[in-house]
């Protein structure tokens, strides 16, 4: 089995889909016009992207006019948060997250502290979730903004956006919330959850890297974030990336048919795995909520090894994992995640992410299972805090 | 002829080459690792980038650590405007432009106006030229950032980029310029130009859409744009799009390494229809600088008629072409940068871009000429304008 790569990081990106990219393709190709033309192979590119806009729209029951293109998540995220912050600030300056966001949002928030803004970084509990009680006690007469992840990139936890969504909307605040991870994993109603702005990126849903877009829900003020052409209705400014949006429209269209197909494997793959690792691991824990969890989503701590170590010998296994998120790994810092649910800095660093696909079989978590607990034994054999704990009998 | 597409929109964007998308391939199917992880998928997509981003550094003598990868060339600019602007605020709040440059520099330029910065837009001579003597009277104590295009995407004239780089340098401002159009048409050199930053766009070169780049040399001040992950060294965040970034690198490759010989080809076509045009449809005008120009750009306005009949009647001679930028196609307004080489709005409404490439032939000039006067004649016949001049016998 060694000789195919094992692909457990489909948090971090997807494989995309043979369909995906067939879709493509032509646009790769011969149907190069340039979308904002007028002549015929322009306008031909114009009608597929806005073919791909109506799949999008149709996946969150938003219209096709508010959904806007961008390059990536991340892009998203800077553009509704800076770009509500901006065109409101008439209004207020006060924004509300959570303290587990991914870094384009949390970076984002950073950067308007530095020009005036005031955000509130609500905690979360040990298993990453915030209460509506949390959001409600928090909003002040200058809140402006609520931006509260639909689900971790990390450890997986879902937060109650129905219920935050309730809160902004009586509250009349705009509601953003980065479902990068969500998207194509979770059912979204952007009418039911009350959601005014969403951020999506195609590569997470095996569809192409480099594209993403923003909903902005229609009547809500917002300033540009890249100016220049006339694209996305003056809105966001660069040529149309043709064949990602074809791709991206593709993806999410197959995501959605699938959704609940698609929920019932990868709820089956993660229960699986936690059990048996639970099972046969000792000194481990469980990083997130076990039940308002993604699908995908496992992330667990092995005390007294560092994460890094499993998952090179993982990789020299054949396996493909993750320590957290992948966004981060040029820093040596531990999950600000991990620390913020509550781990101390050392079992934070010895934390495994493994985050299941529509690939991902059975017989590769037995493989997994075939070779993780060897890994941990041995590193924990190198670890001199192991050996007092072995001294003092506590191992199980 | 009339079976193919006749592709006269070169600047607008460029078929991809078939080398460029055989080398993207692989990354979007089995090499699909996020860049930014440990494992050996995800290692080998980060070389691979790695590899592109020295290719993109050698074409233009700069080092591979001062290219940072964007979503589109206005995202280039957008960052290295607002970037500098605001890492330097403390320095001065005065920046160079001119009148005519593309709406990702303008449309940046003004809204820094609306947040305390202050811009000079330098007007331009009829041939849409600046001169450094310009450039060198609107420096003042509080400059800190001179940002002029190579070459113009509308009337392709190129700008004296040598000598207003030395200005620069000389007083010690940053020197930016949006080198979308030059890139692969034009040798680059940053240090012989003392560019400082420099922002680049691979569809302008059959290279794919929605991936561009930045030039930051080494040592200057700018703030990040994006802000999220840990990619392209903390700069700009967001998930690497290896397969594009990939095909940038060989789209830069090849355009380099066949510099020359698509210059002659681009020139001998671009010279042919000037002469052409000029010989055969009276009340004409060429605009651009005759000779410092594009090597692949014809612009010409045709008095009486509307740029955009022309526009649609060749298309159904299955011609492409222009009548100026298409990332304004959305508005009704002439280009700016005909009305500020003095052009009346009559006739600024009138011209007709055409921009060949490298797959363009002879016979396709031919083709253009055989049906381009009758089309301008026809549409004159419906001008009460041209009436007019028929009267009073102007026709020559």
């Amino acid at each position: 089995m060694n000789d195919k790569i094992i692909y457990f990081d489909n948090a971090a990106t997807t494989q995309m889909k043979e369909e995906v990219l067939e879709e493509m393709l032509p646009f790769l190709k011969e149907k190069y016009g340039n979308a904002s033309t007028i002549y015929s192979l322009g306008r031909e590119s114009k009608k597929y992207i806005e073919e791909a806009r109506e799949k999008i729209a149709n996946s969150i029951f938003a219209k096709s006019k508010e959904i806007f293109f961008t390059g990536s998540g991340t892009e998203s995220d800077n553009w509704a948060i800076k770009g509500i912050a901006y065109a409101n600030k008439n209004k207020g300056n006060h924004i509300i997250t959570t303290s587990i966001e991914h870094h384009a949002v949390l970076n984002t928030c950073q950067e308007l502290e530095k020009n005036g803004f005031e955000v509130t970084y609500l905690p979360v509990n040990e298993n990453g979730l915030i209460t509506k009680e949390q959001v409600k006690n928090a909003i002040k007469p200058n809140t402006i903004l609520i931006s509260i992840m639909f689900a971790n990139n990390e450890i997986g936890t879902i937060q109650p956006i129905n219920e935050i969504g309730k809160i902004a909307r009586e509250n009349k605040i705009f509601f953003h919330t980065d479902a990068v991870q969500a998207m194509g994993n979770i059912p979204i109603n952007v009418n039911e959850m009350s959601i005014d702005l969403l951020s999506m990126s195609a590569h997470k849903f095996y569809g192409p890297k480099g594209i993403g877009a923003l909903y902005i829900r229609t009547g809500i003020k917002i300033s540009s974030f890249i100016q220049g052409g006339a694209q996305e209705r003056g809105k966001r400014a660069g040529t149309e990336n043709t064949a990602n949006i074809v791709g991206f429209g593709k993806a999410i269209e197959l995501a959605t048919l699938n959704i609940e197909q698609n929920n019932k494997k990868l709820l089956d793959l993660r229960d699986r795995t936690i059990e048996e690792i639970t099972k046969k691991i000792p000194f481990i824990k469980l990083n997130g909520d076990r039940q308002k969890r993604l699908p995908g989503n496992v992330n667990i701590s092995f005390e007294f090894i560092e994460g890094e170590s499993i998952l090179l010998m993982l990789d020299m296994k054949g396996i493909a994992a993750s320590s957290g998120s992948a966004c981060t790994s040029g820093s040596l810092d531990p999950s600000h995640v991990l620390l913020e649910i509550g781990l101390p800095h050392e079992i934070a660093h010895g934390s495994l992410r493994i985050t299941f696909g529509n690939n991902n079989t059975h017989e590769e978590v037995d493989y997994l299972m075939d070779v993780l607990p060897d890994i941990v034994a041995k590193l924990r054999e190198m670890s001199p805090l192991y050996e007092n704990v072995k001294k003092e009998k506590r191992y199980v």
